[in-house]
């Protein structure tokens, strides 16, 4: 079968090292190019034991990998926000499309863009502002026709596949959302510091930047898009001491009378026929040993007589957050499959 | 100096053990008498590893020692609801006080009691219906003259510690508090299922008793109490990886302008002559390895412009949560130094 | 293309989850039948998330899918010891062929198994007293055209694969032979007991059956076979907070004169066709996180001037040490390639 | 109560934090001075909750530290190795005498320091070759008198508590000596290298320094001191993702006919007058629950029919394997009582 040459940069953080998995035995995608900042002139096989013929492919440079991917079909950045900036236009001045998993190209309203992820990020997009937002499930349409993918947030994929199919359906007040999730250790990135090491993180759980995490605007803007007016939001994300996987409780208020068997309704309506979703009958019910592994989002709501709403999603933020969901965007601009890749993959924990 | 006699009844527990250890080597009390389901007749040393002339005392079982405990200054029981709900009555007639770590004497709204913890405990109470609540910092004057402390939640510590110097300055508005609060695998108590098995719970996240937990109507009761009007809450309770300790992060509205120092000072003055609680300038610098080890509960808050407040506590929740807050209110009703035998205690993860 | 039918017996103990992934979309083998004692009725994908066609599979009865697993190709026992003693050779006199994962039908001599897995367990096994041990690195000719296989143990594929090369090689002395090994907690199969609880298995480390394990005649046999003469074993497991893989580190004498380099150029010439085999330069470029989630071993020798050899080996205790293998053993069986359905498997832990 | 004035330099890795705990509430010394290269300026309160007044000592500079170290009793040194080896000889030249708890001082035979340790170490120690073996145990006339001590390394101290005893009685050949042992992360030292991250220890074990930890020769050193006679020994460290606690596992041959209960007996007896080992019965009841959070030693031996030894001990290695075993030498060498300040710790797991 005809496969795709796409190129990996950014190869050897968590995220590219899930891309690289994912696209070493893909059908219809082949892993033409990849670079790594640490592994270069080693093979796949060696660093990740990656068997056959892909595990033969060797790291190159990110200088090399960016030029020789300009002839690829699509490339997937793994790179830091400033670097996906800079390298980003340049990849799509030469033909090939885009799919980026850092935060660079995600947000419409520049001033957030500023605020957020500061002036060297923001500077170096040139003309090009922003991107397709890469959540399929809400925006397939555009996605298939995008040159440039801006792959969503682990925290915000977990959050607005929780929340959008109520705020649409009116069932919960946009005004007063709040997002608490958890999230393992990898979210963090590959990082070398005593913060990330065993001994600090190995029985601790903290919150992390309270009211200030760049997420916030993230979600805020797939929500209010969704429901088609402003949302507000409040999220808080903590840090936990496990490797992988995002646990996000969120919390709304009814806007009608609407138990929890209506809102568990409502979310299996909208996800119906889509693949990577399930909706389960409780809150109680969702788990990260669920996800973990996979591709999948599980999600459980429930609501009391005050009025009050509970939310509780799963993913793997290196999968459904990050690499899985930009394979899965991948496979819409390639027109094949959508699941394809994505459907043997198993949970980690049983 | 002279030592008061004490019994623990459900000494095996972990909560049961968390005593013994503290009460061990307290300058002021000294255990008489000791029960264990599992343990009759070995030492304290022999399991707890505990050194000296304690370590030579024997555990009992459950009916010698409740008999012997008749004779005790205080008996602190850490056994289940409906053991509590049985034995207390009994003790309190023949003139032992009696400091109960179960949630059979806390809510002293009957058809709350009846719904959370059941016919079989709220029955077995006989005349006794609710204990003083033992939460030094709030009800420090009762706790002295008290013959029944029911002592507080494990969450209920986290979460009200947090919240009600706010609620009760007026800084938040009471019909809208949200507590999300994470514990460690020692919150369930000794358990032999594969439900909090290694295999289970390592690698995993989930929320439990979502809208159902039993800390709910007790929490409610304490912030109710403090503010002086009804307080509404919805409570959400996780098992995180971790043996001990909880994170809980509460949200709030501001019900008039204040900023994250505002909120931040409000608490600091609450709790400036409490040689248990510190509170530290953000959310961000709370963190469980502050306090596991500990009788301490560590506190942060901020707010947005948005109004929203976010108020982090962590808390040990077998000693502040359990055994050491128990440990104050027996220092409280014997009179002595509040913080005797619970000072040189450390942090376990450094 | 064609699939043979096979059967899984015990298909929701951690051995039988692991043999459901990977036979799933296994190219040439379907299962046919599986049984569960707690999931009969649920489908595959309701319990591991196995997406298709084979996650509509419903878990049987023991009872029923014993039954019916006469008419398949291939049955794989994932049962207790003395379940796989009785209900072997009832499969083999229907013509099914037989994989055990059990210790029921590995040891040859009658009075070890005794000794080691009981009377129940050697009563029950009737006229079939051993089975082909399916070892594929060191019988694979047997294993073709075997009717009944005695999968290995874990600690026996991670040991033997460490040391028989050596024993074979004349290089090491067969009368002084240790092997110290960690295993994580599914080692020890789903428990439901305290001992396996998270609280109990995190932060500690414990040898268990030491001088007595029922692995230490198992991996005595193999090595003798392999060395042509008896080799003297000692063996220590340990049990360590991870949840799958084994580490083991051997321990033998030079018999002759040899170089670190001598060992591993043993070790790599004995694997060199190996599929699953890799040999590093050196022990202490052996970790469970190259092999976990994988059905590798990995192997790294070393000696000194004392003439003291260490060898250190790494495998996934439930891929090739119980499952993976079992599954290389049906494809050597099923006459197809001995890598089917085990080459896309990836690393859990990066 | 008289109290002895003591200096902690390096007060902010593990080993000076665990003798900060211990001193802070010490009996019979109080801690003068203390420095940290990254706390300068804060108070022990701040950083480890210390209480009372021992919490608002604050750390200085080494510089200043190792200045005013020179008019106090006692130095404790929890410095890496080439930093003991040249602030030592100054402290005494001072008068003050110091408790070393690297590796500087602890080899007798040069070259074994030179090869184990540098140039750059052995260099910097001047005229003061080597220190009093701190392993009270063993030395304790020699600690009470001496001016320099080299505190017992982790592995060690765990080893040879198991050993010695057995070789002395002549149980055990001392030709054939085998440790393997296991260590928790702090193990490490404080260290901010992705390679001790907790993604990357999180399910990983792996073995290290194969055939060349500097622990070697101060095993064998020791070892061969107590049997009056070379010892040969293989040692075999690994890295288990736990924070604290060492598990060796070590293995002999009977030099002459003896059961466990033998073994056992010549254990406890070696042991009887020693506050802080314990024989337990069996290596299968030795465990680091026992230990960690104490300043004890656990061991249990087995033996079999063919000859083989099998001793398997516990600590802390923060504990008995460092700071807990420095304050046990300090209280020697002030001549109070051997056990205090550490008798009242308590296990960390329950």
């Amino acid at each position: 079968m005809h496969t795709s040459p796409v190129a990996i940069l950014g190869g050897s953080g968590y995220a590219g090292i899930e891309l690289t998995y994912l696209l070493a035995h893909h059908p219809r995608a082949r892993i033409e190019v990849i670079s790594s900042d640490r592994w270069v002139g080693d093979s796949l096989a060696t660093h990740l034991g990656i068997e056959g013929k892909p595990g033969e492919l060797v790291y190159a440079s990110f200088e090399e990998a960016a030029e020789r991917a300009k002839s690829c079909a699509v490339a997937l950045l793994a790179t830091p926000n400033e670097v996906s900036a800079q390298v980003a236009p340049k990849l799509l001045a030469a033909g090939c499309k885009v799919i980026d998993l850092s935060g660079a190209f995600r947000l419409t309203d520049d001033s957030s863009a500023l605020a957020y992820y500061g002036k060297e990020v923001v500077g170096a997009k040139g003309d090009v502002r922003v991107g397709t937002y890469g959540l399929p499930e809400f925006f397939r349409d555009e996605v298939v026709d995008a040159k440039l993918i801006a792959n969503p947030g682990c925290y915000p994929t977990a959050a607005t596949l929780a929340l959008a199919p109520l705020l649409e359906a009116g069932l919960i007040d946009r005004t007063d959302v709040i997002v608490n999730a958890v999230s393992g250790v990898t979210g963090a990135g590959r990082k070398s510091t005593e913060a990330y090491g065993f001994v600090a993180v190995d029985q601790d759980v903290r919150a992390y930047r309270v009211l200030a995490h760049q997420h916030t605007p993230e979600i805020a803007q797939v929500l209010s898009r969704r429901a088609g007016a402003e949302v507000q939001l409040t999220f808080t994300p903590h840090l936990v001491p496990i490797a992988r996987g995002i646990l996000s409780t969120a919390y709304g208020r009814l806007s009608v009378k609407a138990s929890s068997a209506d809102l568990t309704t409502a979310l299996a309506n909208a996800y119906a026929e889509e693949p990577f979703v399930s909706v389960v009958r409780s809150p109680n019910d969702v788990s990260l040993k669920q996800v973990v592994g996979t591709n999948r989002c599980v999600i459980g709501a429930a609501s009391d007589a005050s009025g009050r709403v509970v939310v509780v999603s799963a993913i793997d933020n290196l999968l459904k957050g990050a690499a899985g969901q930009a394979v899965q965007n991948l496979n819409l601009i390639l027109g094949c499959d959508e699941v394809a890749g994505l459907t043997q993959l198993r949970r980690f924990h049983t």
